[in-house]
């Protein structure tokens, strides 16, 4: 049961990275393959790393290869209705934010599940859900949106850091689990919203 | 013996790869050192991803450092050679053909030895083929080859695709080897001759 | 003891990076979040490399959280000081300079604790001293410092030669670890101070 939550939101987290993949490839006006590397690269990439760095070789998609035939279906489709959403752009933006907020706690759990503390665990939240999305963007030829002056990484940081709270503070599963979704993607809607940033490094002498 | 003709071909892709490594090194005018890093990152870099995701650790060129000694080889032998062609960038794309056929054979290959399955291998075949020529472009400062508007990864798929079929058609596993190299790299060919590509998304309204 | 000055080296360099992370965020005027994502990639990236081609995994840091947060306290250290020195940017080049010395000796070291011979341990110096600059770079949207110039490769492959080698002709392994050390940084540092620059290739008929 509880591992059936874990599983849906990592289900629906891959989902909405692959779109966002194929968003970016519509954007840059790539063919069908294009779409189809994107899509996969934004949607496993995350979950990718976090499996090298922790040791749980071969990583997860190798035993299932459902996981890369659902992102080369969501880039199948997006191809012929990536037309649809008024902005583009924006859509890479919210679907990356839910996205973000997905991965960053259930990788955090898969870390804490394969037996490492609760530091590391934020850390590999924090890696697992912005992993995905730099290498979208650099594939892609973009800006990563990583480098944005929004809130974005401590978004994650935040989706990571309540769950693994959360469990410690002895709430259950499935609640820290949504907690931790729900405080980081409200953080990074309202960044996104409201142009929300934290205070930036100012340079006192000009930077050289 | 099967082993043999697949040994033969891997080697022959490190050659081919370090040698676009080391011409993208000339194309920046770098120092004989610089010249074996690329050719190096190009040479392995496509094995050593596919080693670290299915597990096989360490990477192939830990037992064997004839792999890294061959591809300072190659460096070292183009930093006195490499104004002999005409046009570098030509020698590039061609050699990166050659390249891209064989590891997506091979890398399909030795993940359907590792005990994955169809839909794996020929997505680890694409990987295998492609992430070598995109770090070289990038520790090289170019724009990666894989956003190219011709056919490209599209020729990877079809080397592996052609390969894993073919085996599971009961052919010969030489013949189903060569006949993926020769598919990829006939593509590939087709495409930087006479500039295929294949039909791109195009934003309807434009893209924002 | 052995291990101990080993040890020693390694938390310096891990440190040295993490600065040389923070300032890179500090320059590109980044929130404090920011500045701990580029202060725990530099830090932390060569090493992790290292350990998954290994195969040594999970990696370093996993049973270990207080490498990651030495690196976030060294953010946000730097996020309130890194306006003192007056050219931040020479404070990169210099302690990246150190931390590349410094990780291509120790990385050569575990390479052969590993079980791999002396041709893999210099590659692997190699790779731990750079990639940390690497991705540091590449997050902060900076040119990659290992594309400058001036001698940089070169400086990592010398120490990690000398440490190899000196091991090899019998010095005892806190000398060779110093000789390597300071082969490395000195020629880096001549490097910096008089733009020292290896031949580079030269293009005989304009490059194409």
């Amino acid at each position: 049961m509880l591992q059936g939550i874990a599983a849906v939101l990592d289900w629906f987290g891959l989902v909405v990275f692959a779109t966002t993949g194929a968003l970016v490839a519509s954007r840059k006006e790539m063919d069908i393959f294009g779409f189809a590397l994107l899509a996969t690269a934004a949607g496993i990439g995350g979950g990718t790393l976090r499996d090298v760095l922790l040791g749980q070789l071969p990583v997860f998609w190798v035993q299932q290869p459902a996981y890369l035939l659902v992102c080369v279906g969501v880039a199948a489709l997006l191809f012929f209705t990536a037309h649809i959403p008024q902005s583009r752009l924006t859509l890479v933006l919210w679907l990356d934010a839910i996205g973000l907020a997905l991965f960053a706690v259930t990788g955090a759990e898969k870390t804490l599940l394969s037996g490492a503390g609760p530091v590391v665990a934020v850390a590999m939240g924090v890696m697992t859900a912005t992993f995905g999305g730099i290498i979208r963007d650099i594939l892609g030829g973009e800006t990563p949106i990583i480098l944005s002056r929004e809130i974005y990484v401590t978004a994650a940081l935040l989706a990571a850091l309540v769950f693994v709270a959360g469990l410690t503070l002895g709430l259950t599963h499935p609640v820290a689990l949504v907690s931790g979704f729900v405080a980081g993607f409200v953080l990074r809607a309202a960044a996104l919203i409201w142009g929300w940033s934290l205070p930036r490094y100012r340079s006192r002498p000009p930077a050289k």
